[in-house]
Parts: structure tokens; C-alpha cells; sequence
């Protein structure tokens, strides 16, 4: 059974529920942001996705990448699929017209990156990482090396690495020892080994552009002597540069994507942005690159949650409590409470998660480009916060509610050919790059929470609450109350014993998510469709099986301060 | 890193925390439950285990079992690991003298399988079917099944199946359709198709004993036309019978157990208890083999911790808030508050599932043998309730436990060459096998507690209750009283609307478990040693981390009801 995307449901909180035409426009303009226009990108997508990208999930896991002398050979079919998605001009979707983009919204790409990585998350792993690079090298690159690279990276000619981890150094980059020389010319021999790089080598393009993070003869130690050099597998001449790639690994799954290590040989580069600058000239992409990987979990999760409804509705196993089918020996299992409650309560973490995704893709947008200062620097913040909540919860979901999907299944569950032990597998990785969950819980409440004494998320959260009157929101304003407060005296609590944050980092950023998530509920709540079945149980499954965590965690917060 | 057996640990909590000697001398006699010879049995255990099948536990993953024309070969070294533990006398250890075993409590057993799927969850598969196949045989056999069958049970000559499921009959079993055709010896014919049959077909022995659930020619449909039947796959003259391998399972994880589809075409077989007795001859092992899945979630979970320790204590990265190492660039990551937090959360799993689960075993024993027949039904009745919990929370927390410790890891979890995702893998078949989770959860709602409107239960939490005076217990002990009065007010409701049960039963055996694992840690705090540092850090954890979600699970539960 392959992935479908469910274009319905997508463009009705896009467009119904967030109406992301009318909060683009002021940023965007009537071109980019117009409804007419985003229609049919969407059910192109739709259909590429569907057609081209989901059939090669299980050989992306079977027989998966092969490595052979420094070569990597993708999956059958996975290099046609590509050069079809390049041909039809996808990577270029959200990229600048002048670099030959088409300047559509983040969000729609947002979309449509839900939909690869719940189609083919092997697959997916290798655009997926295009739109950054091509943002980093936009922002910080030279006017030569933009000439010469940006066009292709927009176009997806060549992908794209990020070659930041090291055998010894991988939450804490700035322990890396990657060495770049200088030379004559202006150029960078480059030389270090790079672990865990995602696409490093690979057949499904000529040329492949890595961004390596390395340190310079006279640079200090930590973070601040990292900088970032361009490195290209093959040279503007055409002759092969010294990046050669040594292994990929053997995972838990994603094996359509190589994960390789890569050996830099006085490689020829050349940096990007200025020396020490290294770590800077990432962060550009950082909030991108997270919720895209928030996405990724929404995407699974959907994924898992066809699979699962499909088998459910097929399989009979004993009697339903209440009506039965007396012609048949048992009922269809879907109809099983417990198993209703499964499939209820992901649908209610898909739903939610896409509210907040797309709200944030918008966001991305608005900070770059709205008129109105007040209004960028609001969108900032709320990306800012949004982000790793969105990236370390989503992806928590996305990998525990394909295993509860798993569990519809029974035995068959665990064997491969139903195709959902795979995503199960696929889905793990991604509580663990892009920084794992427990650095996104540290990135919320160290870094962005606590600095300024709450301040930034106490707007973030008026701007909810704004959207919440009448009774039936008032828990959800009381738990909006609750978390504000425990913020302060966490802030307090900190200066005493520098530990405690740390310790309920996790606390605060699930009772962060579930206030979102509540406020994601409220706003499909007040739709005219509401009522009906499709959005009513998921409703129902937040309330009465998801909500009730938030209380736990609040009374965390409120005990470790 | 092989899994080394922590003899200190569990010899603790039998000996010392619960006094498994004392307890079981009533109904052994002095010289079972003589703690003299449970300490050299412990030992050797740990030593075989550690040394002969832990070492295998990589191999058993890959390569695994294979298939070739209905033979399945085993991993290098399972066979010879196999004779090694028949040789050793470990098969025979809890059966009964008059058949060859050692007659020893079923609790050190249970420690033995503990560490067994610890060291090696794929190998232990075989030698774990054993014993219920044993007690299945020895309570329902006739006598000339018996003389021809125990010995080599009770031996470990011969390994053992249970060869229920067939393709649409999983959970639920009534629907089976194996067919059985009486003979005019005496003997049957039996035919049909089985999955999901663990070591339906390896090379660890030269026979094997698959007890098969089938139906007469005219049985009622349903679970009462169910009888078992002993078809062997060597006959006593030495021919092959028609029990054939079709095929292995490709799966999840679990290679080094062979998961075959089987075909019994017209096979010999003999009936085990009565016609339309298959489910109660079966049932008879039911809570031992159930007891035993918890305890492998028990064991890998330890397995997992020992691997994220191990690994926290080698790997530096960043600084820990507060002291620091300066004579490094990096600090230790066991010191990082949400690495702490991770490896002492599941220590407080571990070690109350210790104490549960043994004292479980040691009931399972008094209900058999104890001389006073009120012990006997209150040990009946704590079996009857506790063990649908440890089953079901105990191989939760085993996946989700291992999958955290995997985290540990960072990106070097989601490898192989690290051991810890096999781990993952393995252990999420026991949230399925033997009733999945949610079987288990209306087992104890649905089938043990409302139908005597929890008054059996209520004796239970009584007994835990006396165990904890003291204004520190306070908390558990109103819990333990809303988790009664929430039980009155479901099999009220339950009167009313039959679903409700239904939709929260996985809340109320949560709720359960954790009432349990609050008992235990009172049990544990309540030992001279409760002050180390060994035992307050997973005693603090279980405050903090896990208790929390017992208060939140007892509110489910009243709004529900």
C-alpha cells in the first residue's frame, strides 16, 4: 500500500483554517500568495508524490544503498525518480526567481516535503537538504561562488551535504578539527574526516556540493574557530576533488539514504562567509531545516496512520462492545476501542502538528519579508520558540505513534512486508539530527526561554490566548497561566541551582508543545466542519487522551521550581 | 559489549529485599528454598550466560537464521550454545525430580530467563517455549504421551512449539480452523496452516514437540471447539511427519529466532486433555509464559541501560552545568542532567520490575504448593491480576526504555556496529507476542477486576497497603484508594455503556503499574542499602519521572467513569 497524500486535509488548514493567502500577501505579494496559484501546485504535488516517490519506499529499504570502492548506488528507480522531480522544476519551488526559482511561499514547500518524507523518507533525504545549502550560499557566499554554484543547487542539477559531525564531535561541534589551509589564490585545502554525512556520495547527481565545517591554522578553539568551506566533489575543471567517501554506515533504517564518512584529502574549497564565521553561516538555515524535520514527523506519522487505518478495516478479529456483525464470525478491528483510540489520537497529532507547521513555514516568510518591523521581529520570536518544540515533539510522535500503529497490526506488524516496521525504523532517526530532542529542549528553555525572563514566549502565548475566549477555553488559558508562571520561577529557581532547568527541560518543552497543540485544537474547533466525523474524533482523542498530560507536566514544572 | 549479568542486583532483591527462601519454604520445604543452593545456581547461571550466550547476541542479529528448502539454519554458535545449556542441566532446573528435573522455585528460573534474553533475546526464543510446553504436557497428558515426551522435555532434548495463530486468527483464536481427524488408534490427523510458530523448524535438536490448537470434524465453531494436539516432528519410528516449514518471517528484529509458517498436512498427532479443551490445556501455562515475556522486557531493558552507560561514560561532549573537568575540552555525558535522568529512570523500571516480577514467581509457586489453601488462592489471585501488568507495562518500558537508551547515543545509537538498535528491534515483538498489550489491559479490566467488582483486586492493594505505614507512604496510599474507588465507579458505569471499560482499560493497568512500582520502590527504600547511591538515584528518578504520570492516569480514570 502506497502513501497517498491526503490533499484534502492539507489544503483545508492551509487554506481554510489558516488562510495562508491573507497572511502572506502583506509579505509576499498578490502573486506569490494567491490561492489560484496554490491550488495547482498542490495537486501537482500531490500527484508526483503519489505517483513517482511513494512506490519506492520498500526498495528503499530492500535491497537500499550499496557501497562498492568509494561509489554508492542508490536504490532501482531512486535516480529516474529525481531527475523526473528536477525536471519538473520542484526544488527550485521556494527559491529566489533570480537564481531561476519560482518564489513560491516556504509553506508550500513545507507541504510538499511533508509528503516526500511520508512517501520516502530515504529518498526524500537528499533534496531535502538542497533548500539549505542554497540558502546558506545565497547569505553568505561570494559573488563568484554564488555565480557558480547557486543556479545549480536552485535547479537541484548537483545536491548538497552538510558536513558539520566528526567521529568525537557531534551535539558539541565546536570540538571539531577539520583543517582548512589557506592558499595563494584565495582557495582552502580542506582535510579532516566527516561522520554521519547524508547523501556524501551518491549516483543520483554529476556533482555534489558539501559545506564542511572546519577550522583555520590560527583559529581559536571552540565553536567561535569554526568556519565553512564549499567543497564540490568535482572540481569547476571537471577533474575529482579530494572528498572521497570511505564507508556508509549500516543503520537501523533509512537505507535509501547513504549515510557516509567522508574523507577530506586536501580537498580544494572555498569559504563561506567570513573566517570564525562558520557556525553563523548555518544558523541561517537552522529554523528551516528544524521544521522541516518537525514535518518529516508529521509526514510519518500520516504515513503510518494509512497503513494502519487500511489494515484495521480489513481485519476482523472478535466482537466490537455494541453493534455487531452477525453475519460474520468477528468485526473489522477498527471498530475496536482500543485500536479507535490508536488511530484517533495520531490523527490528532497529524492535524495539530500541521496547523502549527504550516503556521510556522508562514511565520518564516513574514520575518523575512514584512513590511512592518514590529511584525518581522514577531514572526522571529515565534519561529524561534516554535521551532524546536515543534521539531523535538513531532518527531517524538512521529517515531512512538508508528510504533503504536505497528501495534493495529498485531504480529504482522512485525514482519516486514506490511511495510510499517519500516517507518517505525525510518522514523527514529529523526528525534536525533538536526540536534537531538533533549538539545531542542535545552535550545527552548536555555537559550531562548530563560534569558529573557519569559518574555519573548509570554508573547507568543498572549498572541494564543488572544485567539481562545469563551468557557470552553478556559483550561486551556488556566494551563496558559500556569506555564507563564512557571517560567518566572524557573528563571528564579536557575540563579540558585544552574542544574534545575536542565533537569525538566523536557518537562517544558512537552507542556509547551501540548499549550500549542491545545491552541491548534481551538482554532480547527471553531470551523464550520468541526462537527464532522473527520474532525470531531481527533478532537476528541486531544481532549480526552493527549490533554490530560499537560496537567502532568505542568505539575513538574511547578514542583522542580 | 556483551550483556554481563548483574548478580549482585538480582541476588539482592530475591534475597535480600524479598527473602525468597522464607517465603518459599512453607511451600517447597527447607531444602528448595534452601538459599545455600540458590547462590551457587545464580552464579554458574551468570557465568554461562555471560560467557556462552551473550558473546552471540551480534551474530543471532546478522546474519540470523536462514531458510533453504523447508530447513532453517541457526546462527554460527546457537547449536553448540544450545547443547552447552542441555548439557548444563539448565532446562530441567524448575521441572520436577520424578522427570528428570532439579525441582528448584520457578523464581530462579525466572532470574535465569531474565538474564537469558538479556544476553540474547533471539537464542533464548527456543529454550523458552520449554517449560510451559513441559507443564502444558505434564498436567494434560496421558500417561503414554507423558512417558514418551517429559523426559525429553524436561531435558531440553527435544525443544518445544506452541502453534496457535493461523493467518485470520491471531488474537483472537476461536477463529482458528486446523482441522484434526480421529484415526481408530487413538491418534489424529492433523491439517492446516500455522504462523507465527517460533522455532517451528531449526537445527538446534533433532526433534521438536509442536503442541497445535486444531478442531475435531464436529466441533462447535468458536473457542469450545478448540483441542491441543501433540504432533511431533519425528515420529517414535523415526519417519518425518507432516509438519512442514513453509517459509521464515522476515521481521523487525528477533533474527536469531526463526519465525516459520507451518504446514501440517495429515499429520500424526495425539490429543492433550479433552476434545474442546485446547484453550484450558493451554491456559494452564498461561500466567508462567506471560510472567516470562515480562521478564524479558525486564532483561532488555537492563541489556539496553548497560550498553547507554557503558557509552555515557566514555564519550564527552559539551560541559556539564556545575563542576567540570578543565583538564579536557569536553565532560563525561553521564553527567549531563537529561543523560542522568534517561539512565536512572530506567534503573527505577529495572529494579521494580525485579521485585515485582519475582515476587510474582514466588506466588506462582505458593499457589501450586502451599499448604494453607487461603495462601494458595490469595498467591492464585495475585498471579491472576499482577502478571497482565508486568506483562504489558514491563515490555512498554523494555522498547521504550531501550529506544531512550538509544538516545544516549546520539547518532551512533541509530548504527548497528553499537549494538544498542538491535536492542530496539528485538524487543518490540513482546509488546505483541504472548496477547498484545492491549489483550492484556482487558484481560485485567474486563476479565479479572470488574466481573467481582474488584473485589479480588482490592485484596491485592489491602496487602500492599499493610506493607506501607508511615506518613512518606501517604501519597501511594491515596492513590491506592482513588484507584478503588475509580474501580466501583467503572463497573457501575460499565452497566451503562459497555464501551467505557473498553476505551480506558490501557489507563487502568498503567494506573496499576504504577500503584505496583510505587509498592516496590517503598520495599526498596525500606533496606539499610536505601541510602547508596546505587539505590537512592532510581528511588529519586521514580519520584520525579514516573510517578507523576499515576496521578494523571487515576484522573483519566475518574473522568471517564
Amino acid at each position: 500500500m502506497n502513501y497517498v497524500p491526503p490533499l484534502a486535509d492539507n489544503r483545508y488548514i492551509l487554506l481554510d483554517v489558516l488562510d495562508a493567502p491573507a497572511q502572506l500577501r502583506p509579505a509576499l505579494g498578490a502573486e506569490a500568495a494567491d490561492p489560484e496559484l496554490m491550488d495547482p501546485v498542490l495537486e501537482e504535488a500531490a500527484r508526483f508524490v503519489g505517483g513517482v516517490v511513494a512506490p519506492l519506499r520498500a526498495v528503499g529499504d530492500q535491497p537500499g544503498c550499496r557501497y562498492e570502492d568509494g561509489r554508492v548506488t542508490t536504490p532501482p528507480g531512486f535516480r529516474q525518480a529525481y531527475q523526473a522531480f528536477r525536471e519538473a522544476g520542484w526544488p527550485a519551488l521556494a527559491c529566489a526567481p533570480e537564481d531561476g526559482g519560482q518564489g513560491l511561499p516556504w509553506v508550500l514547500e513545507g507541504v510538499l516535503f511533508e509528503w516526500l518524507n511520508a512517501a520516502n523518507h530515504g529518498w526524500t533525504m537528499a533534496p531535502a537538504l538542497l533548500h539549505g545549502a542554497y540558502e546558506c550560499l545565497r547569505h553568505h557566499g561570494s559573488p563568484e561562488l554564488k555565480a557558480a554554484y547557486l543556479p545549480q543547487l536552485a535547479s537541484g542539477e548537483w545536491l548538497a551535504t552538510m558536513a558539520l559531525t566528526e567521529p568525537h564531535a557531534g551535539s558539541d561541534l565546536g570540538l571539531a578539527r577539520t583543517r582548512a589551509v589557506p592558499q595563494a589564490d584565495g582557495s582552502f585545502r580542506v582535510s579532516g574526516t566527516k561522520i554521519f554525512i547524508s547523501g556524501g556520495e551518491h549516483d543520483l547527481t554529476d556533482n555534489i556540493v558539501h559545506l564542511v565545517l572546519g577550522r583555520l591554522p590560527d583559529a581559536p578553539s571552540g565553536p567561535k574557530g569554526l568556519s565553512l568551506f564549499l567543497v564540490p566533489k568535482l572540481l569547476p575543471d571537471g577533474r575529482r576533488n579530494g572528498a572521497h567517501c570511505d564507508r556508509i554506515e549500516e543503520k537501523m533504517g533509512l537505507h535509501g539514504s547513504p549515510t557516509c564518512v567522508m574523507r577530506f584529502d586536501e580537498a580544494l574549497g572555498w569559504i563561506v562567509g567570513g573566517p570564525g564565521r562558520g557556525l553563523a553561516a548555518m544558523f541561517v538555515m537552522m529554523n528551516s531545516a528544524r521544521l522541516h524535520v518537525a514535518l518529516q514527523g508529521v509526514g510519518l506519522l500520516d504515513a503510518a496512520l494509512q497503513l494502519a487505518r487500511g489494515y484495521a478495516a480489513e481485519r476482523r478479529q472478535m466482537r466490537v462492545p455494541g453493534p455487531r456483525d452477525g453475519s460474520q464470525p468477528a468485526d473489522f478491528i477498527e471498530g475496536h476501542p482500543a485500536i479507535r483510540r490508536i488511530l484517533d489520537t495520531q490523527q490528532a497529532w497529524v492535524d495539530a502538528g500541521r496547523v502549527l507547521a504550516y503556521q510556522t513555514g508562514i511565520e518564516l516568510d513574514l520575518a523575512r519579508s514584512h513590511p512592518d518591523a514590529a511584525r518581522r521581529e514577531a514572526a522571529q520570536h515565534w519561529c524561534s520558540l516554535l521551532t524546536p518544540v515543534l521539531k523535538a515533539a513531532w518527531t517524538d510522535q512521529g517515531f512512538h505513534g508508528a510504533s503504536d500503529c505497528l501495534q493495529v497490526f498485531g504480529g504482522h506488524g512485525y514482519v516486514r512486508e506490511w511495510g510499517i516496521e519500516q517507518i517505525v525504523r525510518d522514523s527514529r532517526i529523526a528525534m536525533i539530527y538536526e540536534g537531538t530532542n533533549e538539545i531542542q529542549a535545552i535550545d527552548l528553555l536555555l537559550r531562548k526561554v530563560l534569558p529573557d525572563g519569559g518574555a519573548a514566549l509570554g508573547a507568543v502565548l498572549l498572541r494564543l490566548a488572544r485567539d481562545l475566549e469563551g468557557d470552553s477555553h478556559a483550561p486551556l488559558l488556566t494551563a496558559i497561566d500556569r506555564l507563564q508562571a512557571a517560567t518566572g520561577r524557573l528563571a528564579q529557581a536557575a540563579a540558585a541551582a544552574p542544574q534545575v532547568p536542565y533537569w525538566i527541560a523536557g518537562d517544558y518543552l512537552r507542556a509547551t508543545a501540548l499549550v500549542l497543540m491545545g491552541w491548534a485544537w481551538s482554532r480547527l474547533a471553531s470551523q464550520p466542519a468541526a462537527g464532522d466525523e473527520r474532525w470531531r474524533r481527533p478532537a476528541e482523542a486531544f481532549r480526552r487522551w493527549i490533554r490530560p498530560e499537560l496537567d502532568m507536566r505542568l505539575g513538574m514544572l511547578e514542583t522542580a521550581s
